[in-house]
């Protein structure tokens, strides 16, 4: 199974940078993961909806040019189904018995995905009713994967 | 308002610390903060229930020395109840009117709290379905106090 993790903006401080790549190896042992960091727009304090909705828009179109083709997607956002770590789990399993070789997980910006990104994914994902920063939910998403893939795997990392 | 962190265990990563520490500060220009990491119980790997069961109690007891008199409890546990990011700002808001001057989380170690310091607490508290590891918990637990305290004095942090 490949994971493809497509985030919006740089990941500027370097203890989330660590973070991040910590997992990143601890996932490569299990699977092939990818990384695809697509540059964020440029927004001003307050910003109308208007300006927010044209931002998501342009982050969409390069997001999308992204995802491989054939490839299951999950977008991350606030109102998608919780899973418990098993859930997550057995859902990646589900998705490679389904064919899909390759899992692309959307984080967006600070303002999140745009609504055509979420409509087209085939899961919704939600970590939390709690609003996280885009950054580290980077991370904590990685660690989730990690958790995952090892749940199937049989190891002793997840009790 | 003083916010007492009491977690189990001691953060060994770099990265996690950072984090923290990042986090710590920022809470610091609203509101005191203290932390306290209590010692954890030694365990081989798979542990039985009655090994867990003992550790759990013997970190029980210091964590309950830790917890200031008269303070307000929240018991961080995967089972608790889920509350978005302004819900934990109005709780934490509530405790302050009902004359709570001071707040203490307390995280456990990987087993978790023992099942009479849940008991005990004023709030069980789950950040998530997902399980998380305790070292990442905290971090992701200092920015939700931070964001719920920006959130009571109207910053721009969280939008």
């Amino acid at each position: 199974m490949i994971i493809h993790i497509i985030s919006v903006g740089r990941l500027k401080d370097k203890w989330l940078r660590e973070g991040c790549a910590e997992y990143i190896k601890m996932i490569s042992g299990h699977a092939q993961i990818r990384e695809t960091e697509i540059p964020d727009e440029k927004l001003p304090d307050s910003p109308s909806e208007k300006l927010i909705a044209q931002a998501l828009s342009a982050e969409a179109e390069r997001i999308t040019a992204a995802i491989p083709k054939g490839s299951a997607v999950i977008a991350m956002c606030i109102e998608g189904k919780q899973l418990s770590s098993e859930e997550l789990s057995a859902g990646l399993d589900d998705l490679c018995l389904q064919g899909k070789s390759t899992v692309t997980v959307l984080i967006g910006s600070s303002y999140g995905l745009a609504d055509s990104l979420k409509a087209r994914a085939d899961v919704r994902l939600s970590m939390s009713r709690m609003t996280f920063p885009h950054r580290l939910a980077k991370v904590m998403l990685c660690e989730q994967i990690y958790r995952a893939l090892s749940i199937s795997s049989g190891g002793r990392y997840h009790k």
